[in-house]
């Protein structure tokens, strides 16, 4: 890896936990003691089906129902880096969630280490606090599915080199969260 | 989720964990240790096949291993509140599992949501120590099976419900607890 | 579980996590710290298809880039516990890992406890640091498929008997070490 640029983001939070563990909530609420409103708030999720759009709107019903008017909501299914440059100077962004995004990479046939440079240029770039939301999903019994494989493989990694640069990084249970750095 | 009742319950502690990762063992010992004989078992599981027969007679065996005589078992498949509110007042309690339950009451067509409230009204009106034991099961690869997604987001809003208002929350790992609350 | 040997193994570290989790880049780490070259790396992975080749050699190229020429690597499928004898006395050994291990035990057609107690003699026998990588398997939905279940349970029970005597356990998340015991 020798090259790359490794320099820490004393200003990301890394948020990991598995479904339905209430990492969303617990990162909104970071991102709202982290600085006045308005907080931004990157979206990766794409709507391709009703229990997609369910889910979607559950949580945009959650941030309003914590957070008032406070949110503004960008969607950014493949580039969260270009949403995360573009938002307020020095206010608070929380991108929910990179494991979504990762799945809209795959799924769509884009290069994916390409991407997470980009990104990760982006996250060095921005100087506000930055909460970021992934799933961990290798804590299971090995899927049967091939491609199922190869994207836990890419989740974890992804998971791994952001933490080992990220601030801070808590592992949600239950809602409640251990301090892993 | 106003209206609600959203006391905390400091004389409850949720045992967290995968499967086989020691939880019901780890559970059991600190109901022994809250509190004189008899404790009371409540058991949610069904012997609906021979392999759940099996683990059924293994924790029993277990129990009755590290226990003596002092362990009371009561089937409670779909009411473990009623089983808490019927246990001798102030002895300590077990609960194993609510997974368990909350597959009892999706399997048969049951409102999980007003059982949950039954069971949490129980635990308000308990005083005498209790242990929960649940499964985690978010931290896998997303199911094919919609059923089965469903019933991960059931059971991580379970989780999290009961997390928010017990007094202490452990997570299992290989035997050994990390305290998460 | 009388007349068992249940002594304790304050050299021995069993470091836990999913799958790329970055556990055996932090094993691999440990290793190195707990001693000077040469470090013996006891695979238990057989490369049975070019999904598992690609691994393998994934791994063995990191400890390469990462230990310089101070490795030496055995095969060790069946008989870990074998190799861990053979090792230089004193000499840091790593054994990568005790999932794989254990399947290839369960499918060709072993008796576990048989070789579970042959390796827990070498562990006892043994006097310098060894470093145990272990999957978490059983954080996910339960598998429908009856071996899935029963490897699930066997990969449970082995790391919580090792977790149990072990002098340290470490649980990784996302290349990050929590401290469970």
């Amino acid at each position: 890896m020798s090259g790359r640029d490794e320099t820490p983001w004393p200003h990301v939070t890394l948020v990991l936990g598995g479904a339905r563990s209430g990492k969303s909530r617990h990162a909104e609420a970071l991102v709202r003691a982290a600085g006045p409103a308005p907080w931004t708030y990157v979206a990766t999720a794409e709507a391709w089906d009703d229990e997609m759009r369910a889910r979607i709107a559950h949580h945009r019903a959650e941030r309003a129902a914590s957070g008032g008017g406070g949110w503004v909501t960008v969607d950014a299914p493949l580039d969260p880096g270009g949403a995360l440059l573009a938002a307020p100077a020095e206010s608070p962004v929380l991108v929910d969630c990179l494991t979504l995004w990762l799945t809209n990479l795959m799924l769509g046939g884009h290069d994916v280490d390409a991407a997470s440079e980009v990104f990760f240029a982006a996250l060095s770039a921005r100087r506000g606090p930055v909460v970021l939301v992934a799933n961990e999903v290798g804590l299971g019994i090995v899927p049967e599915n091939a491609l199922a494989r190869a994207f836990r493989d890419a989740a974890g990694r992804l998971n791994q080199r952001i933490a080992a640069r990220a601030g801070r990084v808590l592992f949600i249970v239950a809602g409640l969260p251990i301090v892993v750095k």
